[in-house]
């Protein structure tokens, strides 16, 4: 069973590039996107406590089965651990056996992004340059990142209510090739912004945008609002645009849009990927990517990290799988010393 | 993140030997069967194929989070691989970080020996001596070892309709105390049973056993019938008798009962241990427990993995956590070489 940890991930940007990555990624999850229907989709299993949640989130397209643990526990900051960590796991639909396991903390932050950019890409204006961030926490850089890796998009207007996490932002930007800008309010970063990213951290019914900040032509990009109870936009935007959602059932849940009517109308991004529907319609329509993150791209990400660190290495294997010489003669790993021998050396 | 590989596991039955294992284990089965209440029970989320079947099997009792991962692929001997292989993951509630990754084939094969022989110590004839086993797979020298573990059974008599699953037996359990008798047919080899064990491994609706080859005061262990369409016993026997089972919705689902009535009466195995129902009514009383294996023999296999481990050694870790210096802080780890190094030295 290969092993692709934390190492490995990092080796891999170093090595390609981060925007090289994020566009690859994209690229995969576009690919799966299209071929949305030979997917099976299960709700995520989650487990939740007074703490926080537990969730695993498979899925298959019949040859391959994967699915990820991921954690959300808003409190763990404050014990200097993250509120969110991960691992996923993909296995032979064949054979059943499990072949890959993934770190998919920094994973998961890099499919975030890409598929926020791969929306974008169906969603966006063509002419879009100028992204506008709000909340400035583990996400921000991977989005502003992705952007421009797939859309070209390299001048930023940014803002936090926290001063430290701009400071962070701004930090580790320098020198990267952006123009950014370090607005004041929310209310001044959008100001002229083509995309709109929010990508706040707390977890409360906020109003990060308000109907009147958004104007016409806004493609917006809505990372952040992902948990019942958890949404960034007045819901006076959301009717003014056209939403575009991942898996509906699981958006009216977790999404901005959980703040609407139950029949409210959205269009499954696959939809529009795969031809069968129309994406942005007009330069001046407002188009609304109300993302939650689902299984299918966590799929996409392990079948990336698999073919590309194949290729540049820096995956190690776990004695995970235990493999007697006879299938039928498992006890023989325990039962009798050369038999161990035998199957430890095989 | 802990790692407990199949060498782990090899080296703790090596040093305390297979039957400490068994005994230690079952005793944390009972204690977690006792507190059968506290656990949050879900359906295991199954993912089949025209080639198997993909699970994944999670439990919490709101302290800690586990799952098995876990695939059933019949057709997989042919090709030298095993039929069942997985591992399992244990958490921390509070922070929804993940502790511990461990190998679950041979682990699943000791939990569901341990099971078997907690629940015969409830079930069976405290004057059991003798016990039957039909079918002489993967999990047969398990089950003997963990009834002389648990119940001092010592007698086995044997039967497989393969000659060379006998041989594999009689091979593997030479030298280990047993007094065995391998019997010619499976009628032969429950005469004189006290308990008998089926754990054949043809996926069909199969008649192991046939009413009249039960007898009086008999105890059945029904491990084989775990999965739609595969059954082991004449559905007469489960009439005659009473049957325990492990959470009933499943167990109607997988178990022998799928061939009964849907409201079949059964008695949940926890109810027994934790005195709220009675188990073995008398001498005479035929009782089947009629095992499919349960979450939270895996939470309780994790656990004593854990516990016993963190005695003997034998673990390693993993580099499978990202754990940026600043949680909010995640694109440092791929972002700027100098926090590259500070994060990977931590």
């Amino acid at each position: 069973m290969l092993f692709v940890d934390v190492a490995a991930v990092v080796k891999l940007v170093e090595q390609i590039g981060i925007e090289t990555v994020l566009a690859e990624m994209a690229g995969y999850i576009e690919e799966d996107f299209r071929r949305w229907e030979d997917f099976e989709k299960s709700p995520r299993l989650a487990s939740h406590s007074d703490h926080g949640v537990i969730e695993l989130m498979p899925t298959s397209d019949g040859r391959e089965f994967t699915f990820k643990y991921v954690n959300g526990h808003p409190g763990n900051t404050a014990d200097g651990l993250q509120t969110v960590v991960g691992f996923g796991v993909l296995a032979n639909v064949r054979t059943g056996y499990p072949e890959m396991i993934a770190e998919m903390t920094l994973t998961t932050a890099l499919r975030t992004a890409a598929t926020s950019a791969m929306a974008a890409r169906h969603l966006a204006r063509d002419d879009a340059e100028t992204m506008a961030i709000i909340g400035l926490g583990a996400q921000s850089e991977f989005q502003a990142h992705a952007f421009r890796a797939v859309l070209g998009v390299r001048r930023l207007r940014v803002f936090d209510i926290d001063p430290a996490a701009t400071r962070k932002f701004m930090a580790n930007m320098r020198g990267r090739g952006f123009d950014i800008v370090a607005a004041a309010s929310a209310a001044e970063a959008v100001l002229g912004a083509d995309i709109v990213t929010t990508v706040t951290a707390d977890r409360a019914r906020n109003h990060i945008l308000s109907d009147n900040m958004v104007g016409a032509g806004v493609h917006l990009n809505a990372v952040g609002g992902d948990c019942p109870g958890k949404t960034e936009l007045q819901s006076d935007i959301l009717r003014r645009g056209e939403v575009f959602v991942e898996f509906t059932p699981q958006t009216r849940i977790e999404g901005e849009i959980q703040q609407l009517e139950p029949d409210f109308p959205v269009t499954e991004l696959w939809q529009v990927v795969s031809g069968q529907a129309p994406g942005r319609r007009g330069a001046g329509q407002i188009t609304v990517f109300d993302s939650v993150g689902f299984a299918i791209e966590d799929f996409s990400a392990l079948r990336y990290l698999r073919d590309r660190i194949a290729v540049v290495g820096g995956a190690t294997r776990l004695d995970m799988l235990a493999a007697p010489a006879d299938p039928r003669d498992l006890f023989g790993l325990v039962g009798a010393e050369p038999a161990v021998e035998r199957a430890l050396a095989s």
